[in-house]
């Protein structure tokens, strides 16, 4: 779908990074007149929701710079150039809780921030996991401590904002949902 | 909580746009040693959960630069300085869709990409909405187009891909567990 096209005359690239490119995009909009876009550009990422045989929803912490602290969330990573996004949730499941599943399952895919981002989440369920026999290495920069919480428990730290992020919000309605069903 | 802080030692701030603010920040990891953090700086924004007397869930479609398509969203915008996420949600309510409301409830916030944007979305709820009398004029450079839907219809759009950003999958899920009570 096109409704509303912006048609991009002009594109100057602003700053080509690790994780972000910024693009600044003249563009002509539906009634003739001109404006400017500011285009983050993002490899993709996946997240994993995965429940333990107990019921309890298997969660990392870590430091998060743009926010100036920690964070609990679901498992979650940056895809690497050319993989495919099932292959990297298990990857991301692995290097960072220690679990692995054979039963990955894709719920929905979502851009996080649409009005400035091509970020998208990719995102996958599980409630087969079992440990791993050894622990991967993870990124040598990445600092994460594992915590299972039960949804009473995902739902207080939301109120207390250490939980706090979309991809987190999302997965504790989506066990809410599953409890209730 | 600064669990795993990563101590900045240098900000180098690449770009200053309408929307977005590049930084770089120079970080010292827990372990000692060196990194850098590509870091989007953003005003942050409201969304608003709006469902009509028929138990219809308002949305909008509009075109997003990033994605280079149009998408179907709960009514969302940023936030001005020094704006009450409150009184913009309203606003946003208002601008978008025509209607207005003497009840909007806060549900919740997140942060939609923790790894690199500090961009909040605060979340409202309302199922008290009446047409207002007036439209109220919207940004200049925006063009949106009103639409409702039952939760059914909501579910077949984001499996097409047509509802694609986190939080109007989140409001799917939300509608879902509250007709699920």
């Amino acid at each position: 779908m096109k409704k509303f096209e912006e048609k991009t005359y002009e594109t100057e690239t602003i700053y080509k990074g690790k994780i972000v490119q910024l693009d600044i995009d003249s563009v002509t909009l539906p009634d003739g007149n001109t404006s400017k876009r500011e285009l983050i550009r993002h490899p993709g990422a996946v997240a994993v929701i995965a429940i333990t045989e107990e019921g309890k929803l298997v969660c990392v912490e870590q430091y998060r710079k743009p926010m100036e602290k920690s964070i609990i969330e679901i498992p979650a990573g940056k895809l690497e150039p050319g993989e495919e996004p099932k292959t990297c949730a298990l990857r991301e499941l692995e290097e960072e809780t220690g679990y692995t599943s054979d039963d990955l399952e894709f719920i929905t895919s979502f851009y996080t921030s649409p009005g400035f981002a091509d970020e998208i989440v990719h995102l996958y369920f599980t409630d087969q996991i079992k440990p791993m026999e050894e622990q991967p290495d993870g990124d040598e920069d990445e600092f994460v401590e594992q915590i299972e919480l039960t949804v009473e428990e995902a739902e207080a730290l939301e109120k207390e904002e250490r939980i706090h992020d979309a991809k987190t919000a999302y997965a504790i309605l989506y066990m809410k949902l599953r409890n209730a069903r």
